[in-house]
Order: C-alpha cells, then sequence, then structure tokens
C-alpha cells in the first residue's frame, strides 16, 4: 500500500517554547523523579493531557529542590493544534498554582532550551533582619547575623570571566564527572535593598549547586571566615579545596534565560 | 497559718502586649477550634511550654481562615520572670514559621488588646494581570477580568463616617445576634499600583467579614453590577439587602491596629 503524500497520520508537530514560572518550595526540583512531585513532571503531566499522549520537555537547566524560578524556558514539541496563546491558558488551567506559564510561542525548528541558551542569570536572596516576614520565609534565605558587605561586595567580582569553578561544582555531581568544570560569567555583584541582600551573577552557564556554593562562600567572607586570598586560590586551575558550606535552596531564583 | 506578707506562692504577674505577624493560609483563622490549626492556638501552645502552664491570650479581633496579619495586637498575662527581649527570641524559635512576634513588650496592668482598640487598618489586595505570579497566590485575590477603576474609587469614600453595616456583616455571624452592626470608618479609598488595586479602611472596629464583603461589593461596581444609588443604600438605615458576594480571604490583610 502506498501512502498518498501530505496524507500521513502522524500530526504536523510544532515547536513550542515556554517562558515559566515557579514557587520551588513543593517540588523535589525540576527533574522527573518517579513518584515524586517535581516541575518537569508537573509540565508533562499537563501537556500530555492536552495532547492525548505523553509528552517530553526538555528545561534550560535542572533547578534543585526548594529553588524558585522567575522565568525558566522550556522547549518541546506539539501535535495538537491548538492555538498557542489558548495552550498556555490551558496550562495554567490545569497547573498546580505554584507554576505559570507566563508565555508560550511558537519556536524555530530544532529549538532547544538547554543547547541553545547563552546565559543564565540567577540571583541569591538573602533577609539580613532578626525576624523574617512569614510572607517572605519561602523566598530568602534567613540570615539575621552581622555579615561585612564590603568584604563581600569587593570578592563578588573577581569571579568574573573564564575560570575553572571545580571548588564551587557539587561535590555529589557524579552526572559531570570527567566534564569541563570551566564557565564563564558575565557579571558578579552584590546589591543591598535592606533588609534584603541580594547576590546576582550572570554567566554562561552554571555547574550543578554552584550558585549556592558561591552563595555560601560569600556568606562565609561576610562572617570574616574567607579572606581574598583564599577566595582567588578557589578559581585557580587545579584548585583541590571545596568551597562552602552550600547556602540554603530558598533563597535562589532563576531569573532569566537568554538566547541568540 | 499566716502567710507572711510578699511570701506568696503566686509569681508576680506580668501584663504582655505583642505584635505579631502571620501568613494565615495554613491555619483555620485566629480563634481556637480544637483539632484545627489556628493562630491563637499556635501561640498559646508556645506561652504554655514557656510558663509551663496554660496561657490564654487575646487578640484585638479574629480574623478568619486564610486572612493574614502585618501586625495583630495580642495581650495576655504572664508569671515567668523571663526578660521581655528573651521572651521575644524564645516564642520565634518555638512558633511556626508562618507566625513571627515582631515585638513584644511590657504593658500597662489591664491592657487588653481588642477593648483597648480605638482604630483598625486592613488592606484587601487584588491582583488584576491575567497570570498570578506563583510568588503572591496566597497573598492576593486573583481577579484577571476588566474593572471600572473610577466607579470602584468613587465609591469607597462613601463608606467613611458612622454608618450601621448590617448589609456588609456575615450572615452566619450568631455570635452577634441583638449587637449594633454601627461601625465608623475613618478612610476608606483605593489604590492602584499596577498589576495590584489595593482596597485601604480604618475604622474602629469590623464586623465579622465586613471587610471581605465591601471588597465584593467594589468588585461588583467595578464589574457595572452595582450602581452609585444600590452601593449608597446599603448603609442607609434599615437596609434589608445584604452585600456581596465575599471576595476571598487571600487578598486580605490586617494592617495594623492602634490604641491610645
Amino acid at each position: 500500500m502506498v501512502e498518498k503524500p501530505g496524507n500521513s497520520t502522524r500530526p504536523l508537530m510544532r515547536r513550542i517554547r515556554l517562558t515559566i514560572s515557579y514557587d520551588g518550595t513543593n517540588f523535589h526540583g525540576w527533574q522527573v523523579q518517579p513518584g515524586l512531585p517535581t516541575i518537569q513532571s508537573a509540565v508533562q503531566d499537563v501537556l500530555g493531557q492536552i495532547e492525548g499522549s505523553p509528552v517530553h520537555v526538555t528545561g534550560s537547566g535542572r533547578t534543585d529542590a526548594g529553588v524558585h524560578a522567575l522565568a525558566q524556558t522550556v522547549s518541546f514539541e506539539l501535535g495538537n493544534p491548538i492555538p498557542i496563546e489558548n495552550l498556555r491558558r490551558a496550562m495554567n488551567r490545569l497547573l498546580p498554582h505554584d507554576i505559570r506559564v507566563l508565555e508560550a510561542i511558537e519556536a524555530p525548528p530544532g529549538f532547544h532550551a538547554r543547547h541553545h541558551a547563552v546565559a543564565k542569570t540567577y540571583e541569591y536572596r538573602i533577609w539580613r533582619e532578626e525576624v523574617c516576614p512569614p510572607f517572605e520565609r519561602r523566598y530568602v534565605h534567613h540570615h539575621p547575623y552581622p555579615l561585612d558587605l564590603g568584604a563581600m561586595r569587593s570578592l563578588a567580582p573577581l569571579l568574573e570571566g573564564t575560570h575553572d569553578f571545580s571548588a564551587f561544582a557539587a561535590s555529589d555531581d557524579t552526572d559531570a564527572l570527567g566534564r569541563t568544570k570551566v564557565r564563564t560569567i558575565f557579571s558578579s555583584c552584590l546589591e543591598s535593598r535592606e533588609p534584603l541582600l541580594i547576590y546576582r551573577v550572570r554567566g554562561s552557564g552554571f555547574l550543578k549547586h554552584m550558585v549556592r556554593n558561591i552563595a555560601g562562600a560569600l556568606i562565609e567572607a561576610g562572617k570574616g571566615n574567607l579572606g581574598r586570598q583564599r577566595f582567588l586560590a578557589l578559581v585557580e586551575p587545579g584548585c583541590a579545596e571545596k568551597a562552602g558550606p552550600r547556602a540554603p535552596a530558598s533563597g535562589l531564583f532563576l531569573v532569566s534565560v537568554e538566547y541568540p
């Protein structure tokens, strides 16, 4: 039997790009884990309902359990011809309220949220007052102890440039064994908006736990436990030390992902 | 047996005044309800641990399930001679993170958080954009539909002054049967801080559900379903109508309580 051209039973697959925001508090991170609520599972479940068959989505990167996103980018293929504006509404009706689709657009064929990302920006938020307001508790790291902001501010930009960030990588990142730990940081700075202290970093890409380990190292510096020389040594080639301790997930936000 | 004066076994009771803040999302309101988590229960449990015996606390007023407080006032008597600054710290260590003690002070004997309150301010927050950010979802009423802000703005101040607010009282407020429903509103206004619309009201006191019923009526006016004449009639003496519908709890904040 010869199929007539243009009469295939396979629907025309569209490439879709979403910008989503989530409160990571109640999720075990981005990536699907059997039996646990994750962002990727929730998004895939909802798309599966709309598509009528399983849909696999790709994020620009994984976020850890408890980490938030102001804007995460997601790509996938969809056969359902639903108008793109209706897709966003349908997803927001079906998703839990701690995940929202901010934007849904048709992407060029082959668009890949992870491979094509050229920069990401993260913020790490520290609440410095003695009492953390109940409304902020999920979205900050509460650190009501003295910090030498001058020391922290002077160290943050030293990470800018291309360095081996092995010292800031997760100790359990077995996925990345043997892969390069060299990354490029475009900007790295601290901003004080009392009682918030915000560390903002923009870079080509980040290792697992890297931003939380940087935030942890800056807090150590603010406490007087890590000086300029030891901080600089952490991004020297062949550094055998580990930065740390890792700052808690609640303070970390993926702010934006950039594409060419 | 004759007791020596000053040698009583009853500890010297101090009158304490707290300012507390809470995220009401996970509580069944202020008032103790057997088997349900409430703000009053949580505060009394913690004080009971510190005191070593039950402590009864009084709030400036009840808040409903899901309603938040930026600053609620609480009064009680304590025998434990713990320094007042330590009391606040001890309470914050023991309380769940969605309730925080902002301030603890020694109050004059007889100070009563409810009887002595002379004014209260509430805010009702409406999120008007189509998508409600995950981080706001617990702290607003999401209403992504057109509203005639001009109409709402012109009606809000009509509630200022002393009126019978029966039309805005809870239909199930059996506690208040036969009690006066006359209250004085000092100020009542709408502020637009796009995408937030905030209704702020300051008054001598409020009936159960009164602020949420006012917010609901203003939203009805914004939708074109309630005109100036019918709105004014709601605070006419002997009004038999009920304002409504009641706006959801998540948007309501007790902002402050004032004392002479």
